[in-house]
């Protein structure tokens, strides 16, 4: 059986612009409690959501305490789905962090969440990929600008685009220490990029991106239409964006961590295929299947 | 003649505060019609003053075609005042720009910057220090939090803090282009860095610095107490900030250039002495004598 691949990317010398050939809200004439009308016409329009304080200080301290343990477990620290920083060696990111914590796994689960996802897919949905993405103060790094879903469907074989980024913050998200910064009406079109993937191409990519990056062109034409939104908000909030959305963040030198809670849920109708790169698929940690 | 070093800094292996021995405002019961009250009570305070659209567009247009010209001859850009991207080599700064330019020393001579600083002075002021700051788009740098002082002191021999660095913006500088950074209040007190300088070290510290940089347990101290302001404004903005503020500037991955006039004017009755440090007196292009 040949699959059809509706979005080619790093097939080529030259950078193509390809029309979305998905829907953004799958369930857009269903009723809802999970999400006001204008939050869901906000997500269909801008590609993303950012609504304040979801979760308590009380509980953001939790999962705060339990990046501690974690990061602080020699044990685990030295696991593959621990990365760190390319300099300092402080842990950036810890990958699956729902198999090793029962409360990370709860929260992949809780409703706050969970119902206005799977109403926006229209579908139940599974975790794809989950992470905690802890950028230090004075030396976090930079992550360039990339759609997620170019990446899991080169590398991770992703078919469609029908999976939803959820990001909760457990410290402030100011301007200054390197927040998530997005750029609104992105999801709408799929940036194909330049160039081959290597293969395991996943153990740098973790720590420093450089294939599956759209080119410098066509990032400054979808600045000009749309400008870049920094998702500045408190602790305890939820950041919902569609897989296609172009986002990146700077890196931080100031005093202030900027620490988030981060998982993919999937569509269950979306389940992975053969990676669309041609490569071998990526570790499970990275991509669930 | 012994000169007594009021600002002792890396000559310990720990870090210590000093009170500032100086004042801020010079000149503060002089009547002037150059800044109002409120604007010198607001530098003396936070140790910066921002103020919106001094220079028309038409003004930063030509000083933009100027740093192009300037940039894209061979035999210029080749000059060690031409400072490049530590990864891209892209022009980072140009030092001493009025020099190789009338209308960057017309600037530096212009009454909407200078009939300010004199006051704030209360003296004569020259050229201590010039340079464009042209941060990339994509690929721009973090530069770490400092006090200028503390290098001009030290490496320069600059006695007092009777100096004032004026930025002049020739792009929007936003929160998300790796905009000017400061801590209010920072000025007040001297942070003594821990360490030795190395010779030369200028060589490397204006691509990226290592020596001469705050603490990290300082920094938190400082910004916990009065958090961080990002200089957010428009071409053509006029940033004013005392010798000692604590400032830096985060990377910048977006596609917006963050480009801005920098120039150092300082009092007459301060001018330059054997460095503080006891190493060899940086070129004059970084510190006129």
């Amino acid at each position: 059986m040949v699959i059809e691949d509706l979005y080619p990317s790093r097939t080529q010398a030259t950078a193509r612009w390809i029309d979305r050939q998905d829907p953004v809200v799958y369930a857009k004439d269903k009723r809802t409690d999970a999400l006001t009308r204008e939050q869901i016409d906000s997500f269909e329009r801008d590609g993303f959501l950012i609504i304040n304080s979801v979760f308590s200080q009380e509980e953001i301290d939790q999962y705060n305490e339990e990046f501690e343990r974690l990061g602080n477990d020699p044990i685990l620290s030295a696991k593959q789905e621990f990365i760190k920083e390319p300099e300092s060696r402080t842990v950036r990111s810890i990958f699956a962090a729902h198999k090793f914590s029962d409360k990370y796994k709860a929260l992949t689960n809780d409703p706050r969440i969970k119902d206005k996802v799977e109403y926006l897919l229209d579908d139940k949905t599974y975790v794809h990929q989950a992470r905690i993405n802890a950028k230090p103060g004075f030396k976090g790094k930079e992550f360039y600008w990339h759609s997620d879903f170019e990446t899991w469907h080169v590398e991770d074989g992703m078919p469609r685009m029908r999976a939803i980024s959820c990001l909760i913050t457990m410290t402030e998200n100011k301007s200054y220490n390197g927040s998530l910064m997005l750029i609104p009406g992105s999801h709408k079109r799929f940036v194909s990029c330049i160039g081959e993937t290597p293969e395991e191409h996943y153990k740098d990519s973790l720590r420093k991106q450089e294939y599956g990056v759209p080119d410098q062109e066509s990032l400054i034409k979808c600045y000009n239409e749309n400008g870049i939104v920094v998702a500045e908000c408190p602790p305890g909030s939820l950041i919902l964006f569609d897989c296609n959305t172009l986002h990146g963040s700077n890196g931080n030198i100031t005093p202030l961590p900027r620490r988030n809670i981060f998982f993919v849920l999937n569509a269950e109708s979306n389940r992975l295929e053969q990676p669309f790169g041609g490569t071998k698929p990526r570790p499970d940690f990275i991509g669930h299947r």
